[in-house]
This record gives structure tokens, C-alpha cells and sequence, in this order.
């Protein structure tokens, strides 16, 4: 069989097992609406996935793929690669284990590898269990991480939060506050500002409107409460205007969502992680999507967590989801690839999986 | 006329005049359920009410007090205490000036110094223009600095922002970000609890419950993302417990107030400006109330601005006016001050005040 070559090819990956990641992928793989809009090739276990559609109540008829096979079966517009690797007994629902996150890194590895070797148009996954990634692979600390290490790429990526049509960038994520100030040099909000830019340009926003919230309280009070706003970010804003971006700031945070909010701007490019991700979950939470961008393919993945609390309930809300396999099938650039060739290329991220696993 | 000896008294500061301020003013006396919680002392100028009532196309009869009349009427239920000190010819609507900064700033000064000698029950606003305060008085930085000049006090109050039944507190506020982390100790995040859980027994809340919100992403995830969630928040938690107070914490600020919203907590006490405020502004800006506790008697404001743009217009909304003067009243522990004696010391208060805007 021939692959689709306009479709977008999603490789997704199964998440966390103890939580409601396999239910969204069953539920997700049911929904006429998120089949519509691309092919999915999903990374996991057969057993699982059944597990999932049990839970979720869907039943879910499509062709397996086991490692060595020579070709990848799209006719159905998603195909199942079976890594053979799931352990029901290792599994217990709402507990997090060294065998759930092992399970679901091994997946996250391999679409990662594959997308990154053009084998997919984009990578996603279903929710991940911080604890139980690290019990498998203990110096894990987010996802970039993982993905830096996996893709080679020399520089991290940067991570967007999307709700409905707002997005939330940040220049810096995952550190202490106390270390965020001398981070905000103007060429790091620069960078950050222009991959924003060219992020929401590939996700099809012909000119992006970039709100930057300002550092300090009152966007410093001209000096007053801090000089980075003055003396960092506002030049950082200049250049990216010059370069023809559509930028303004930096505003103060604590109105600079109300006016996002209202439709003033397309996404707000803050400078730490709470700045951003405070507005976004209280604006709602469920349906956010995050998208980690810079590494040449789009990484989806709903915004929240792997409920650990309503796992095995069936009761999960497949919304975020959905549109977080939306986002990445509007950002990608389908390679229009051989299914033979993404067949060989998988069975490659699969051993390498296993080596690295072993290792 | 012998003053109310059961109601609270307010005193209230018309606030700048170029904006909203004398609008709302004016329609807070014409309010009925306003005027059903309090009795009012509203500093001013009787000629900058009456620009205020015409906005707002409300009538008020009132008896105005001069300073030196020996009682003050409030059989009304409100007086206009006429500074005589509005200059009708000096002030541009939406436009800050060194006279409206004047004007709104000996309002200020005269009803903190009569709340603080025991002649009003406590100190409120209408809101200031923090431009043209600083044309007035260019040391202006914020109104806490003001209050602590004019009360004496050796130690600086705390603001809150009220929207409904939830609270939000903060254990610094006007500082740089660079300077947060340094500032959260163990002692200073237990002082804010502390008064936190006074301020809100005095507005009626039995048991306050508070949400104490962590400084770093994931709450420092375990020391990945700093160490002063766990090395100083945590350990203030456990003391503020100790002494009987119901807390909880440190807890990532991306999602407390998603459960403080759902009415899991009655307040969030964080630990800088914009994470407060970028929450409570997006729950609902309008309605918000700021309440600056800790000198002996309450002192409250709307928490939104002079909105300049819709000067004049008679739009301005009176809800977050209303409710400000609610909490006051809440608060305010009437001390059936005699109305000559308030007479006293309000003339005594813009005495005061004259030789200090003359210094």
C-alpha cells in the first residue's frame, strides 16, 4: 500500500498506562473528527490500545505493524505499531511506576526518531507521568530534554502553550525564578520572539500579532521595580519590529492576557514559566494544548496531566487531544514518504530504542 | 447632630479628577445599597462632586462641612467635607496633571490621618493616577509609602485584591523580579499568613482557608527548579499551622487558583505581584477590590484605574467602588466618635495637610 502523500502523518505516541492516556489514544483513534484531519501512526502496544478502547468504549479495527515489517498499512488512515513491550501486570491504574514510564518513553523515543528521520510529519503523545518517567530514567526532567537528546539537535526548543487560537511562548521555562532575571538579555527574547514568529507562520498565521509581557511588576515603573523591561526586553521588541515582525511591549502581565484574551494579539510571549502558564490554565485548562517547536517538526500533546484520579472511568475528555493532534497536523509538512520507507525507518527508531533502553 | 454610633463611617478620597473618579463618587452617594452599609466623609471639593454627579447624571443634596465647622452633619448618612481646593480651569479630562495629582493626594492624606486619630472608621478612594501623583509629589511611588508617612506606623501594611469571596495576598509586591527570591524567607512568608488570616477574620471569615502559592515552576519540583519552595515557604506553612491557622502549601501557581476558584480556599498567598495579579485580573478586573491591611483600621479602593479613555462619558462602572466601600465596612470596627469630634479632628487633619503640601 502506497502511504497518503497530502495527509499529514502523526506518529503518536501511547502515554503514561496507568493514567487516561491510553483511553485518549482509543478514544482519539474513534473520532471521526481527529481521522478527518490526518494518518496516525500510533506507537505503543496492541494490548494496551485494547486496554484503552475496553475503558473508553470504543472498538477500534485497524492493521498492526510489528517491528521488521516491510511495509506501514495506511489505507485505514492509522496504523498501530506494536513494540510489544506492554506489561499488564507491571501496570496498576492511578499508581506511577518504573514500568509505565518506561513504557511510554520507549514510545516517546521512537516517534521522536522517527519523525525526526522524516518516517512521520510530526510527533506527538498522550500524557506523560513525570514520576514515573523518572523512575525509569531517572535524570529525566522534561520532555526537551529527551527530545534534544533524541533529535541531536544542538539547540533546545521552546515550548507554546495554545488555546483555541491564543498561544503562550516563554523565553525561559523550567528554572528558578530567582535565576530568570539575568536570563532576559534582549538577544534571548529576540530569539524567542522570532521563533514564535516563525512557529504560528508555519501553523498558519500569515502575520502573527506578538504581545511580549513585560519582566517586573508595572512593566518596571521606568525603572522603579527593575531595569530589564527598559533596558532588555523594549530593544528586544524594536529589532524584532525592524526585522517586520508584528510585535508590541513589553506590557505589564497582569493585563496583557486581558487584551490577548479580547483579541488584540495572537499569543503573548512571556519570560517565565508561571507568567504564562497562570493565565492559560485559569483561561481553561482542559482544552490547552502544548506544542514544543524548533526542532523542524511540530511535538503536540494535550496540556494536562494523566489524571491519575479518573483513570480507568472512561470519563476522560478527549477535547485537549484532539486539538493538540489539530495544531500538529496544521504545523506539518507532509514528506509525502514511501510506505516501505517508513516501515524501514521505524524498524530503525525501534532498535535503537531497544539499544538505548538496554543501555 | 450626634453621629451614627452603629454604622461604620468612611472616609473617602475623591481620587484624580481627570478620570473616573469624581464620577464614581458621585454615584456611589447615589447608590442606595452603598449608602445602606456606611455613612460617608467624602474629602473633597463640593464643586468637583457636582462636575461628578453631572457625569454621572445623578443629583446629590448633601450638607457640606468647611473646615473649622465645629460638628459634622451625618444625618444623611454622608457630608462633603469641602477642602476648597479643586481647580476646575487646571484639569484636562484624560490627561494626568501636577494639580489633579495635588488635588487627589490631599484627599488621600486627609482621610488616612482622620481614620488613623479615630475620626472615620476607615480610609477609602476613589482611584489615583500614578502619573499625575508624581507630578504632584515626584517621590510618589505607591500608595503603601503614603499611608506609612501619614500613620505613623513603624512597619508597612500589605495589600489584598478582593474579587467576591476570594482573596488574593501577596508577601512582597513593588519589587524588582530579581529581588523576589532573596525576600522569601521563612519569617516573611509566615508574617504574611499571619496577617492574611487577621485581616480576613476582621472581614468575617471565621477560619480563613489559605492556599499558600509556591515561588518556583512545579513548586521548585523537588529542588530541580530552586530550593526555596521546600527550604523556606514550606516550613512557614508548617508554623502557620502550628499556631491554628488553616494553610496549605506550597502549591504550583499555574493551578491553585484554578482550585481557589472552585471554592477550595477562601485566599492565595503568593509570593509576587504578577502572580497574584495575573490571576485576579483575569477572573474579573472589574469588580476587584484593593484592601491595604495592617494600620489599625482598613483602607480600600477599587482595584482598576482612572481609566482616562472613558472620562466624562458617565459609563463608568460603580460595582468594584461598591464593593470596596463593602469590605471597608466589613472591616471597620466603629468607635462612635462624638461629630464634634470628628469635626476636630477632620479640621485638624486638612490643617495638616495644608502645611504639608506647602512644605
Amino acid at each position: 500500500m502506497a502511504s497518503n502523500e497530502t495527509r499529514p502523518v502523526l506518529a503518536l505516541a501511547m502515554g503514561d498506562p496507568a493514567g487516561i492516556s491510553l483511553e485518549l489514544a482509543a478514544k482519539l483513534l474513534a473520532d471521526k473528527e481527529a481521522r478527518s484531519f490526518a494518518d496516525y501512526i500510533v506507537v505503543g502496544d496492541s494490548r494496551a490500545l485494547a486496554e484503552g478502547a475496553k475503558v473508553a468504549g470504543v472498538s477500534i479495527d485497524l492493521p498492526v505493524w510489528h517491528a521488521g515489517d516491510k511495509d506501514i498499512d495506511l489505507s485505514k488512515g492509522a496504523v498501530v505499531a506494536d513494540v510489544g513491550h506492554y506489561d499488564p501486570a507491571a501496570i496498576e491504574r492511578g499508581k506511577a511506576s518504573q514500568a509505565g514510564g518506561a513504557f511510554a518513553l520507549a514510545n516517546f523515543r521512537t516517534v521522536l526518531r522517527l519523525a525526526n528521520l522524516g518516517g512521520a510529519d510530526a510527533a506527538t503523545f498522550t500524557p506523560f507521568n513525570k514520576n514515573a518517567m523518572r523512575l525509569a530514567f531517572p535524570p529525566y526532567v522534561d520532555e526537551i530534554e529527551v527530545i534534544t537528546a533524541e533529535t541531536g539537535a544542538t539547540s533546545g526548543g521552546r515550548e507554546f502553550n495554545i488555546l483555541g487560537d491564543l498561544w503562550n511562548a516563554r523565553v525561559t521555562s523550567h528554572v528558578p525564578l530567582s535565576g530568570v532575571a539575568e536570563l532576559i538579555t534582549k538577544d534571548r527574547v529576540l530569539d524567542g520572539i522570532r521563533l514564535t514568529n516563525e512557529s504560528m507562520k508555519a501553523a498558519g498565521f500569515a502575520k502573527p500579532r506578538i504581545a511580549v509581557a513585560a519582566l517586573n511588576p508595572h512593566a518596571g515603573d521606568g525603572g522603579n521595580f527593575g531595569h530589564e523591561d527598559d533596558a532588555e526586553i523594549a530593544p528586544a521588541v524594536e529589532a524584532a519590529k525592524a526585522e517586520g515582525i508584528i510585535c508590541e511591549g513589553p506590557y505589564p502581565s497582569d493585563t496583557v492576557f486581558l487584551r490577548a484574551k479580547r483579541g488584540d494579539y495572537d499569543v503573548v510571549q512571556t519570560m517565565y514559566h508561571d507568567q504564562g502558564q497562570i493565565a492559560m490554565k485559569l483561561m481553561g485548562f482542559e482544552l490547552g494544548v502544548t506544542l514544543i517547536g524548533g526542532y523542524g517538526f511540530p511535538i503536540c500533546t494535550p496540556a494536562h496531566g494523566t489524571a491519575y484520579d479518573i483513570a480507568g472511568q472512561g470519563i476522560a475528555n478527549l477535547g485537549a487531544t484532539r486539538e493538540a493532534m489539530r495544531v500538529a497536523s496544521r504545523m506539518s509538512a507532509p514528506k509525502g514518504t514511501a510506505s516501505t520507507e517508513r516501515a524501514r525507518l521505524l524498524t530503525e527508531c525501534l532498535e535503537t530504542g531497544k539499544k538505548s533502553a538496554a543501555a
